[in-house]
């Protein structure tokens, strides 16, 4: 069954009643996905009711956990504390201690007091692990088999468990937990019952610890097709599993990410996020860019007098910025994304550099050139027409150069350089194109002053 | 074993030598994405005999396959026909297709003439299925069985075959191959024997068809955390599988094409793309670019009279266009990707428009008033001051509004909104910006004259 107006409108009505056997019947045919967007169509009262349903059917934490966080950490803000404690109760520690990081540190306090030592210690055990970490994407139930078992018996273990977590591949592991190689489920139902899993085990697996950031593991289950990677500590112990599908989210927030910096965006903020959070986020960056315009204003304004000796320099001026702005954009986007996709193995920096520089001077030439001959033929002043070719030339260098070195230099110093190059080079193109241009054109005319007043 | 230097160079020796043995004994033990990073360290004859040596292990096209398409294309020109045709002998037909895709036609007929009817017919099916689409993605080798055989035969089955491709799900037809459902390895194993397969297979599973175009298929993958997606074809009958690990794959593919489209650069222009073809993929950009800007000015132009009697106004209209295509470049950077992961399900449209103006024009008005304080404190000319703040808040209405509104109107007219709209939307606010600042100030020159001359 798929989420449509129809069993919307009838689940509202539901939600309203005393019997809620029909309700439960509906909610535990949706899937989660489908439950998770059934929170907006409903007001507080009713996502109350929502909740209590879905803690019942035991699906609470499957809706929530499907939600993007900014939603997710609003709507538990309209709970009260025992639905919280109820659905954190519920849910695996990992998924627990990852729902509690979005409630405020009072709350979250008195949720975690709520719980048995055991729960607890086990839930701030996760939260001891950094953001953004293998540690806190992994789950911890791991099916895991003595590395001398035999497969026949393997396969009867196998068939006892009912309800463990979803099997990807069968991790092997000796007596103190260690992990030994990996078994996939095909090659031990195919295997001889007698051989022992040690024999069938692969064993240069790759694995990665609890502090990994999670875009290196995003990149390494990229990179390599898996299905899923093991988590283990220092001593090569198996602490748990980073599988796909939240991989596959990463990488969704990391394109967001990447996306929203050049805009200057956090990547908290959606079109579903309150408008004063929104604001918040926005408004230092709109600040910054308003200094930096500001800058470049006041380059500008050395040269008011050679404006006001030849005004048509101010009506042009923004075609050099303009178009020295798109080149520098366009090096810089070709090179951060080569960076963060890992690009740069099929290619050394000084050639990337060079061809990128290559590319921007070609395009600046033939910019240059067109624009020259236009305004020519627009204003019959053949000073404006070669001090804007030279100086889109010219700023075409700085453009590709500052575009391409740049990210690199700003990835070296470990800053991101998605977020922060975007701005550099920009006010440092504008600049440059107005000096450029501007002082191109006062040199002109003090030294060539028969050129502007004649047209030749 | 992983590349680094000192492989690379053992290897580049063997590659000159006559015996080959120690070269494939390294080789063989390279994980598939360090033989594609290989390439990009050898010369056109090493990279001839590292192929010859990959057909020989039978890995030519994992290490191929794992290379960026345009790098891919390329490195293919550079071998032999006989070369091409054992490569694409050895793989499956749907990564055959694909590489067959990235030669030219006249090459394309002549190695598909070399191959056996049968071949040949099946990778012209591939290639007939549309470009980016689930049938050029799926693997064709499914793992069935039929949905009447007992668990316990199904077991014996599976444990005979040895070198199938890779067991994600079995997927159960009936008699006429069509779909009846899928049961997990997992419920296999842990069910009677006896059970037949019918009683134990998920029957409300999601299925694309060829023509599925792949970033739909994506969104299914990560919204549903699917492993693997059945194709089926009208009459439901089980055509292939599409992966996840081609998924991931998918999507990056698609980050690199959302953010490259707000530069206007094509998904093929890369660090290591050939300069001429980034040349050729950037130059008509930059054209509408500077055709943009040229417009831009005249615009700006109508007002040379405005801007001789108060030539501060030529340096400071710039702030008031920048921080314009700033405010809309933030709308519309939400919005679309708001578009693109589906974030409108959470929202509707009416309630994010009105947020998204709402926020954009509280910034319009603070960063208004700081700019015409600031004008003021640094030229004590209040005319301008003033006229700056009003025509910013007017152009931050503007611009949020355009940011806002153009991808969903794009969207609806079934174009791409994040390759359009950042260039529409921008020059919109640039023209809107210079009209409006430029206009009032001519307003004010006319009718409040003394503000000008006596600073009030």
């Amino acid at each position: 069954m798929r989420l449509n107006p129809t069993n919307i409108s009838i689940i509202r009505r539901l939600l309203v009643g005393r019997n809620n056997r029909p309700l439960k019947s509906i909610l535990s045919r949706l899937a989660a996905p489908d439950l998770a967007a059934l929170f907006s169509h409903l007001n507080n009262v009713e996502i109350r009711n929502l909740i209590d349903a879905l803690i019942s059917i035991d699906r609470s934490h499957e809706a929530l956990l499907d939600l993007p966080d900014s939603r997710l950490e609003e709507l538990l803000g309209r709970l009260d504390d025992a639905q919280v404690q109820a659905i954190i109760a519920q849910c695996p520690e990992s998924d627990g201690a990852f729902l509690l990081a979005l409630v405020d540190d009072y709350r979250k306090h008195s949720i975690l007091e709520s719980f048995s030592r055991q729960k607890r210690t086990k839930l701030e055990h996760y939260l001891n692990y950094p953001e953004d970490s293998a540690g806190r994407l992994m789950i911890e139930k791991v099916f895991t088999l003595p590395a001398d078992l035999p497969a026949g018996e393997a396969i009867d273990i196998l068939r006892m468990r009912s309800r463990e977590e979803s099997i990807y591949y069968i991790y092997c592991v000796d007596k103190d937990d260690r992990l030994i190689g990996v078994v996939s489920l095909r090659s031990l139902v195919t295997a001889a019952p007698e051989k022992h899993l040690r024999e069938l085990a692969r064993k240069d697996i790759i694995s990665v610890t609890p502090e990994t950031p999670e875009d290196e593991v995003a990149n390494l289950v990229s990179k390599y097709d898996f299905i899923a990677l093991p988590v283990v500590d220092k001593s090569h112990r198996l602490l748990g599993l980073v599988t796909v599908d939240d991989i596959v989210d990463v990488i969704q927030e990391q394109a967001t990410a990447k996306i929203y910096a050049t805009a200057g965006l956090q990547e908290d903020d959606r079109v579903y996020t309150p408008s004063a959070k929104s604001f918040k986020n926005r408004i230092p960056w709109m600040f910054l860019n308003l200094i930096l315009a500001a800058i470049a204003s006041s380059v500008v304004s050395l040269f008011e007098q050679t404006m006001a000796q030849l005004i048509i320099l101010a009506s042009v001026k923004n075609i050099v910025a303009a178009t020295g702005g798109n080149t520098a954009i366009q090096t810089l986007t070709v090179v951060n994304r080569g960076l963060a996709t890992d690009d740069f193995q099929f290619i050394t920096i000084r050639k990337a550099l060079l061809k990128e520089i290559f590319v921007g001077v070609q395009i600046g030439i033939i910019l240059g050139i067109t624009a020259g001959s236009l305004i020519y033929l627009w204003k019959q002043d053949l000073l404006v027409a070669i001090v804007i070719c030279i100086s889109m030339i010219l700023n075409s260098i700085v453009a590709t150069g500052l575009g391409a070195i740049t990210p690199i230099v700003l990835k070296k110093l470990n800053f991101d350089p998605a977020v922060s190059s975007g701005v550099l080079v920009t006010i440092c193109t504008d600049i440059f194109g107005f000096f450029s241009f501007l002082g191109i054109a006062s040199l002109g005319l003090k030294y060539l002053p028969q050129i502007v007043t004649t047209g030749l």
